[in-house]
């Protein structure tokens, strides 16, 4: 597996049930959400903003630009259930090799700020996302169970120690009829 | 990672935070559980049982064998949100390799039957099992994000076609006072 064709298999529209996981308070967050995965032209304007503020070289190789956006209604806040939240982010991914690179981000996943990333993948295609925020350093996973199903975890840990804050996952269906 | 260093590392009492997907009604479920992993000695009459009924050779080198058993309170039933199910089963590894071999269960994951499963190891040293039940395929993967907490998830696709039944995830912490 490479960045290309691990991007070419997940654009799409893809309808996601997602759990969190806090570890210190046993407590269980439930959020269903619609994620949309789209390519982006290398050529994008916003493209170079983002490798230009980034501590990679501004001419560095790009490959699969792609823009991810949701729409979540989550259960998280008890006064309000119906709340809906939503972002879209665009992602660079910036190939060291074959199998490892950086990928940038215009919105980070744990801290609302751009991040910086380092991927890789495992021997069965699992593809790992490794994020160095100020106060937290965050893994995700990605795997596919099939062409139509994918599975998304992710660990937060303080930078600090090795306290790990919270877990979650979340299986994403993709969506063929719209 | 081999699997008596799994087995190792995974001994002792573990709390579990566990999430269900059933994607096909996107119903979410939610276990809190405890779960404790006890070594067994390689001479215990039950194990020799177990290989006797296996279709491996009944003289197959075994190693690390271990009990598992948990007792977990579940959301699953609205009627009876207390209801507390628990279990037990013995699990026996018997290595082909270094990194892959056959598992042999006393009782299934997804069907209360004995159960054989094929093991692996990632090259990050994720654990992958699969199990082949009548009706259904489970792939469970177990992965360490620190020495005390553990990640756990499954997928179960029906065996017939590619059709996933349901998800899960569980977030494991190790009991470290008791």
């Amino acid at each position: 597996m490479n960045i290309e064709q691990f991007v070419a298999q997940s654009e799409g529209k893809w309808r996601s049930m997602r759990s969190g996981h806090s570890l210190a308070f046993q407590q269980f967050e439930e959020v269903l959400s619609e994620v949309n995965i789209e390519r982006v032209e290398q050529t994008d304007q916003q493209i170079q903003s983002l490798l230009d503020s980034s501590s990679l070289d501004s001419s560095a190789s790009i490959a699969s630009p792609f823009r991810m956006s949701w729409a979540a209604e989550s259960d998280w806040e008890p006064d309000d259930p119906n709340e809906v939240s939503s972002g879209a982010c665009l992602i660079v991914p910036v190939p060291s090799n074959e199998s490892t690179g950086r990928l940038l981000r215009s919105v980070g996943y744990a801290e609302a700020a751009p991040a910086e990333s380092e991927y890789s993948f495992l021997s069965d295609g699992t593809f790992i996302l490794q994020t160095q925020y100020e106060q937290s350093i965050a893994e995700e996973r990605i795997w596919f169970v099939s062409d139509h199903v994918r599975c998304r975890s992710s660990v937060l840990r303080t930078s600090a120690g090795s306290g790990i804050l919270q877990t979650s996952f979340a299986s994403e269906v993709r969506r063929l009829n719209s």
